[in-house]
């Protein structure tokens, strides 16, 4: 499917326009207020904290200018509904995993993460200095989006397990909760795969409605309690190496604002972007000690599951490639990739085994 | 020495607010611009890119009301008197690399980078989430700044010499450029240390008045042109797993400013952050292998000369431990280095390990 049929199947392409006119944002005084809905429960560790600070950014920058009202999901429309809600016009922004949206174009899948893709470093590499923030326009654009990176959770674990996963016939079966390209290459083995909004997915182990789930990482996981109801946690996953978030603005109502009030959310979203990484990241250790502390076993995938994953996310890859926008980013994506993981590797990757070594 | 005879040491140190009240920054029509000295000659790549990014953002969202004016180092004063030019308020700002004002205080080193110390990720989650920021500030406050991290270079490379290093003798009499505490620990080497600002780095290597340099990585130094004098190129360093470059204000005028103002500086600071860093690794690799293919022998140290550099770097930080801040500053730098590192190892370290074997 190209991107012309893209545009042609969305039932919002034609009208957005008109919707947001429609639903034009509460003038007074010359200052304007944006509704910021999202994907997250309200206070959900982290994600919620990155909508948050991008809103606290503008709104101190902006002297008053702009004022951003942060939902959280449900609040004004579902976790999942944010992105129809702003196309629509019906909201102003939305901060969310740019990856619950594969199915209005799985090139947004990229913009959070995908498998045996990018680190948070190497896909900040692409965003702010090859065509990744391009590419997000280009995409954004065909939905009526203007949209910037506004967090990243980094590297997300492999997952919640009732049982020990020692090959990769044991995903066949496993209703298991995972978004994105991910989720579909965990269909490929023959998992059932479904994606909750972070709200619900403690609720579905518990019940049962799940066998397992990922989630982020150690702070985030523990924060939601999956320990109580699992034991077995896998620390590295093939699925988001790094996990983008995006704010998202309709595009006529980021079109009426002026060059002032668009640089402050730009920037206000890349300063997210480093600020929200740094969260997770410092948290993540220790959330991890208290979790073995706690009784959880922290297990790693052997190497016939990574390979029957690298296999199966192929295979995802090679289904979307007919569409020619999802192969110009996935093959850009690569390139840059391969691009910039060669020096990390020479350098970082030596000074950490030698600090490592001397330091202990 | 402590953080007070540290005070009574600077002869700039009681009359900072006096000069600056005499410089006071031109007004017009509630209209501020504010003067940024630099250590980086115009155009110097990454460096001075990161001090004009700096600058921009602030331009792009102040509407008029903050105007930065960047000086490359020598317009108005050279590259290492930006620090007392600020303090003393003959210019309002300076984005420098830190650690070329140990002098003024050792505890600048920590940041921009240390030996053996934090990587550019383990640095932003102590700065953003740990005490770094903090600790900036207590450091800056007793010489009348507030300052902000505004850009890392990454990994430094190992540095360019003219002979092949095979052991740790090999450092003794190299006549070698090298700022911050590596330079004080190959000093403990053998080494005569030169520190010299970026711009006077060739000709100095051209002339024969150092040995050898380091710069910063494959992209900044090829634009040096250091393989023009040297062919051999080690490219992981003990001395700066990460540079970090600040933006510091003098403390009165940013006291001045309006809080929308001051946040605007310091989200504009952590922008810059991210966009250079990735600047900065963007380009590394493409650069190392033009190196490469112009005849450049690109080489790693021995075990033996990272263990040299380790217990030169401990004799170094001992020295520095009877000062109060600098002890208190390092434990905390220590302390969140370990605390950040697991986590990333455990997830990034063995997906990357993954990746490298199933992709190739």
């Amino acid at each position: 499917m190209d991107r012309r049929s893209f545009l042609k199947n969305s039932a919002l392409g034609g009208t957005a326009a008109a919707a947001s006119a429609l639903a034009a944002p509460a003038y007074a005084q010359g200052k304007r207020t944006l509704t910021m809905v999202t994907s997250w429960g309200r206070g959900l560790a982290g994600v919620f904290d990155a909508a948050q600070k991008a809103a606290d950014n503008i709104n101190a920058m902006s002297d008053g200018s702009l004022t951003v009202e942060v939902k959280a999901a449900g609040e004004l429309v579902g976790a999942f509904e944010v992105f129809d809600a702003v196309t629509a016009g019906q909201a102003d922004m939305y901060h969310a995993a740019d990856y619950y949206f594969v199915n209005q174009h799985p090139g947004f899948a990229f913009f959070t993460g995908v498998p045996f893709g990018m680190t948070a470093t190497e896909m900040n590499n692409w965003y702010y200095h090859g065509k990744g923030s391009a590419m997000h326009d280009q995409l954004g654009e065909i939905f009526g989006l203007k949209s910037f990176l506004a967090g990243n959770t980094g590297p997300q674990a492999g997952g919640w397990f009732a049982k020990e996963i020692k090959g990769p016939e044991d995903f066949n079966g496993l209703k298991f909760r995972m978004p994105g390209l991910g989720g579909k290459a965990l269909g490929k083995m023959g998992a059932s795969i479904q994606n909750l909004p972070g709200a619900e997915v403690y609720q579905a182990l518990a019940s049962g409605a799940i066998d397992g789930t990922e989630w982020i990482g150690p702070w985030a996981d523990e924060k939601a309690g999956f320990q109580e109801i699992t034991k077995f946690y896998y620390t590295a996953g093939f699925h988001e190496p790094a996990a983008g978030l995006s704010l998202a603005t309709n595009l006529d109502v980021f079109n009426e604002l002026t060059p002032t009030q668009q640089s402050i959310i730009e920037i206000a979203a890349g300063h997210t972007n480093i600020w929200s990484l740094s969260q997770f990241l410092m948290n993540n250790s220790a959330a991890l000690e208290r979790l073995k502390a706690g009784g959880v076993q922290v297990l790693e995938f052997p190497d016939s599951v990574w390979d029957g994953l690298g296999a199966a996310s192929q295979e995802v890859y090679d289904e979307f490639m007919g569409d020619e926008l999802f192969a110009e980013i996935y093959n850009d994506y690569i390139a840059s990739m391969k691009a910039s993981s060669g020096w990390i590797t020479q350098s970082t990757g030596t000074y950490r085994d030698q600090r490592d070594r001397i330091l202990g």
